[in-house]
């Protein structure tokens, strides 16, 4: 009974997007529909070293019915469905890149069976988390943007910047893409990465926000996106706020979108609304719904009487756990990893 | 900047309770002292597979002027105090002996520099939850038990009978233990491991429970130790429940004892004392103090008034941290471990 380690390589190896994206969708419809187990993050908090800790246990039950995201055969039954239980103990660190030469954000999975509890495998929480990222972003795109979109904007260039563009090319037909950084290094790297398949271009905040499908994805803690920058039906990914104090849009644009959450506690606690939410600018009445609740369908998704929509993603450890069973499905069937009897059950 | 892979073997290894004893008795002083962080338990519960996981997170700054555990250097400052952070993820499954030919209880942790959030090491969790239970049967023997303390009952000769004997013979000169068992073969397997060292024998469990010191670490639900099998200077710790309705000793025990238990929250909700508490037999006012509170000297260990003694151990996440502490410190002086670069940072 080995574990198996998936280091960031493996991971981005054994995780694509067509597959990443339906896993996520499919985790929010196990969480919309009481299929799964989420018990709030658990923080500590190390002031003294300007970073924390955080801890994101989930279960996952996706019914073979709808699962859209089934991949190999170890976990899934007979029907396609699937269960799998994990915890990524997940950190941010912002003085780590200068003062380290190290990532702001790290994280280590571990991906058990829920049945025997046996540790399937141990992954590189990092690079998980990024693809998983991407992967909500994309799961509220296919419901959210117009049906047509075929630019997308996206504001910043680090590292989920490419996720972006890798996940929502895959749910809509993206033809261009306008980069904003102040960093014109970074924009150079993106449009480099990417100008073999897209008409890809660096562009000021309006011009990026004016594509059919905006992100953002900045670590800001005061709005960089303007109400008037926005295009009129254009669909916003807000992608960077994940503690409280952060936001990218300006006030007026949650005001007038039609604002999709990923999960209340989350959102109001530390994602793109939680400073209006707690200025009182923002309240219950101003949110549309849950992402969960779209794509069960249970409400819909764009209309054509929307106009702009937002949706403020926090990233929830059940889009761990879905990573996670993808990455460990294939690298299993691919023979990819190293196993390692971590609990000498071995014989 | 890899992480050490430590398995069974490599946890027996480089953990002694030599160290192990002290580096747990520093971690209930850290969190006496509000030097630790230890958020509440996130637990999954998965009735279909009459299992459960539990996440525990922690925190802990053990100072440099009272450490009696500060180990190698690598995670030492100048003064001898360390400091680290990490988390278990641990399940029970009690079917899994019988279902599936694996343990009841698991485990995997990740250990974590406190200062970057590198992972330092993943660690078998289920090796160090036994000895870090063990570790923290010896810290209340050391203070609750009699000085002269030369006999050891023991009723339940599963594993964790042998981290007992192996951790209280630490702190007091036992000569003698007795162990009680139903199964004949787990007591001769007991004796047959002990007997070269100590005057080993099985017993009844009034045998055992008139020893200087006695370890319970059953499963049961209802009582086994009736109130006259104690001896009238007994320290008994209580080790087996760990879960609501559980509990070893009968009511008159605990209500007569001096009663310490390790933390509130957890003794009131899964503790030995959980069943009386419930049932308002046993409250506030029939609790003597934590742990914490002795080893830090803010309240007295054993005096010559006392009779029974009964310390109530749950197993905190801050003990985790402590038993990792010293599996990774030893491990990395010693050349042990599997080091893997899981985030992809060793350049």
């Amino acid at each position: 009974m080995e574990t198996l380690l998936l280091n960031d390589e493996d991971v981005r190896e054994n995780v694509t997007m067509a597959e990443l994206v339906p896993a996520v969708a499919d985790a929010f419809v196990a969480y919309e529909r009481g299929d799964a187990q989420m018990p709030p993050k658990s923080y500590i908090d190390l002031p003294q070293y300007n970073g924390d800790f955080r801890s994101m246990p989930a279960y996952l039950d996706v019914r073979g019915d709808d699962a859209a995201s089934q991949g190999g055969a170890e976990r899934a039954g007979a029907d396609g469905g699937w269960d799998a239980a994990g915890v990524k103990w997940v950190n941010a660190h912002p003085d780590n890149p200068d003062q380290y030469d190290l990532p702001t954000v790290m994280g280590t999975m571990i991906y058990t069976d829920p049945e025997t509890a046996v540790p399937l495998a141990i992954l590189d929480g990092r690079t998980l988390t990024m693809l998983r990222t991407g992967a909500a972003a994309a799961v509220a795109t296919k419901h959210l943007s117009v049906p047509d979109a075929s630019s997308l904007g996206i504001v910043g260039a680090g590292a989920q910047s490419y996720m972006q563009l890798r996940a929502i090319s895959e749910v809509r037909d993206i033809e261009t893409v306008v980069v904003s950084d102040l960093d014109e290094e970074r924009v150079a790297a993106f449009i480099a990465a990417f100008e073999d398949d897209f008409d890809v271009r660096g562009g000021t905040i309006a011009e990026a926000a004016h594509c059919d499908v905006l992100s953002t994805v900045t670590p800001v803690e005061s709005p960089i996106v303007p109400r008037d920058a926005v295009g009129d039906r254009t669909h916003i990914n807000a992608m960077g706020a994940d503690a409280a104090g952060k936001h990218e849009l300006a006030d007026e644009i949650l005001l007038d979108a039609t604002l999709v959450i990923d999960d209340y506690e989350q959102t109001t606690h530390s994602g793109e609304i939680n400073v209006p939410w707690s200025e009182g600018v923002l309240d219950d009445g101003d949110l549309y719904g849950a992402l969960g609740e779209i794509v069960t369908g249970e409400k819909s998704g764009r209309t054509d009487g929307d106009g702009i929509t937002v949706f403020d993603s926090t990233g929830l450890a059940i889009q761990d756990v879905a990573a996670a069973h993808v990455a460990y499905e294939h690298a299993t069937a691919n023979g990819n990893g190293y196993a390692f009897d971590l609990l000498g059950l071995a014989d």
